[in-house]
């Protein structure tokens, strides 16, 4: 658009609108995403729009309208001329939620091609692509003959989204997360959609977390974004399934990068956490009805090996060597139980916390992290546990940085006398679709 | 505050206590107004901290505290050397408000001093110091040692505020005109009672105006304004009066700057429009009772001439020459009355806008006015007239301006058949103490 051309909206009225409890129409919907991503509309004008859609809400129309505004940002993948069917997954993060990683392999390894553009964590949560970059020689960056490429002799490939795709949706995330904004519903949903849309894909599945080390606390926000999601993808054509699981308690048995790849290779070798095992097989069978492959067991396909000779390739294919070993923190220090009994809670927060100051991830976007550090705990809600023995290692190349990570696991966890009863929460909540 | 000392809040926090429905504490507010100031705290991020708070409000203690923060942001002046008390005036903005005018100089000739720090128009409504530069050889700027002396020898002074006067009020005002966020109430008593307060005057009048042409287009709104801001005078020490004027009319004949003045000298000759007499004896009353002088009587004072020698020492003192022949447009265009009967409504806004759009007023912060241009009314509501005669007349130098002011008076007046019963509204709507 040339600047000498006047614009149709004025970035003040469409605040305003918001602001007063209206909606905002296609026109202004349309023209303020593009206007931010051209620089007309300024930083603060659109924070405060935010702030207002993040009080006043969104209707259905506007949050689809802003979606596919995002997308149009920027360009659009297309998968239709690979030889097999496309399948994504999508997770609101949690603390050791190294999902991704069994679960790309074992769906390509079923016959449904797995395109993943990930993202690098932030906070208390990890990022697939930090725990990938473990593996000696792995690379996040991929171009898209690559991908397409890898897609159709791997099957899988997990990799950076390129700037190309929903630029508006990257500038205004960087917005929303020093403004108080990030919290909105209508902007989390547009966020993840614009990006899974603009990707290609043609089935996903959502997990959306829930708990304390979860982005939604309590289930009605959360079963909120999974249905407002689900609604977004329907209405672009992509099959979309959410699964609502729960995050009050970390997945598996590690959080931090390598350790989590070592956790993963385990779930692929038949062995791992059972909560590993169960979400990953629900994801997969999700994943492979979105893809109309009802007729294979993924259960089977992980038994077989043939998940595991899918990983091998998939990190081979971006210059990962799947046999090296992994990198592990210069220190470590055991928690002990302090009493025995039986452990009734393990706070994911508190592990995510304690897991980020360890090394494992960054407070700003452009921090590094550090491929060992991290967190193992030794017992999991409902096991039995002695006092004096080891519950959790933390993992850092720096020593100094226990402390904090300590102070981060204080009332994070509780032991109770033996034959204290134990209620297990589910670990699949509900599923929309 | 040095850069290398760790800043005590953060500003995400403090977005998200306000954003949530909390209060913020003194803490809070000190740092976030004084961190804005120095640039710590990002426009992007005032801006969603002024939207949460123009949708979830402040309460009283956080108003006066936010103030106060904006007054500490810089100077304070001091008129307690001076032999007389001071008493000030503040209209939130009307059309055709020239009241300062005849007012100013009329307080001081009744013995009261007049420090009155003003503003340039913005929008549909003018600006006082824009009229009086209409003056030839008027200046705005005064050092301090020249307004104090001027108090002293004539009584009032009416100048531009210094930058040195509550900066982070100046940096804020800037932001929430393109951010949709003027209209929050604590926001703008804030404002105005930081600069009334910082400026040092002993005792103030707030001039609430309410309707079409005002800021607050309903009483309720505007009593909740005008109550805010008495609630924060008194805290500070300053005695304040509100008066809840009509704006759903404009003031007197006349909307322009050169207009305006001409307007004003009528009024201190002993002529002028009844309500421009009205609310300037009303207002004059309040501030001699403020500052403790209710001996004198305005209204003989205005008729004995002393105010008109008060003005005419006021604009010399300033450079101007108050014989001087005042500016007038080069062009004018009569609007004739569509019928003959009785005018039962002028809209304030409807002759702002086509005053500003006549050149009079400034859509951005450094355009120029016109010192000639502006909008004539030759009946008030509640007049006859006859179809055919001239209702308005317009000017300007350009008259290529007169397309768009006509079209900002559609529909913006009425002419009922002669014997319709005409029920004047009250000029002042109410008064708080």
């Amino acid at each position: 658009m040339s600047d000498s051309r006047p614009e149709p909206y004025d970035a003040v009225d469409v605040i305003r609108t918001k602001r007063d409890g209206g909606r905002l129409d296609d026109g202004q919907v349309d023209w303020v995403v593009d206007a931010y991503t051209r620089g007309v509309v300024a930083d603060e004008q659109m924070s405060a729009l935010a702030m207002a859609i993040l009080l006043n809400g969104m209707d259905r129309r506007e949050i689809a309208r802003w979606t596919d505004a995002m997308i149009r940002s920027g360009e659009r993948m297309d998968f239709s001329g690979l030889s097999r069917p496309t399948a994504d997954k999508h997770s609101t993060g949690g603390v050791g939620d190294k999902i991704t990683l069994p679960l790309a392999p074992l769906v390509a390894a079923c016959g449904v091609a797995v395109p993943q553009l990930s993202g690098r964590g932030l906070g208390h949560t990890g990022g697939t692509l930090d725990k990938l970059e473990s593996i000696p020689g792995w690379r996040a960056s991929l171009s898209r003959e690559e991908m397409i490429a890898q897609l159709e002799d791997v099957g899988a490939v997990v990799c950076a989204a390129g700037s190309e795709l929903a630029p508006a949706d990257k500038k205004l995330y960087a917005l929303r997360d020093v403004t108080g904004t990030v919290q909105a519903i209508p902007l989390i949903a547009s966020s993840i959609m614009s990006k899974k849309i603009a990707e290609g894909t043609g089935s996903l599945v959502l997990d959306v977390k829930v708990g304390t080390g979860a982005f939604m606390k309590d289930l009605d926000q959360a079963r909120e974004l999974a249905s407002t999601m689900v609604g977004l993808g329907s209405d672009a054509g992509v099959r979309t399934v959410a699964l609502l699981t729960d995050m009050s308690t970390p997945l598996g048995l590690t959080a931090g990068n390598a350790l989590e790849v070592r956790e993963s290779v385990e779930v692929l070798a038949g062995g791992g956490p059972a909560d590993v095992v169960e979400l990953t097989l629900a994801l997969a069978g999700e994943m492979l009805a979105g893809a109309g492959c009802t007729d294979v067991d993924p259960a089977s396909v992980l038994a077989s090996g043939a998940a595991m000779d899918t990983w091998r390739a998939m990190i081979a294919a971006q210059g990962g060597d799947p046999s090296a070993e992994l990198p592990t923190a210069r220190e470590t220090h055991v928690v002990t139980a302090p009493a025995t009994g039986v452990l009734t809670r393990l706070d994911a927060m508190a592990v995510g916390l304690a897991a980020w100051r360890l090394g494992a991830g960054r407070a700003r976007q452009d921090d590094t992290v550090q491929a060992g550090a991290g967190v193992e705990w030794h017992a999991r809600p409902g096991d039995s546990v002695s006092q004096g023995e080891p519950l959790l290692t933390l993992h850092t190349d720096e020593p100094d940085r226990f402390e904090r990570a300590l102070a981060s696991l204080e009332g994070g966890y509780d032991v109770a006398p033996d034959g204290t009863s134990y209620e297990p929460t589910p670990l699949v909540l509900d599923r929309l679709s």
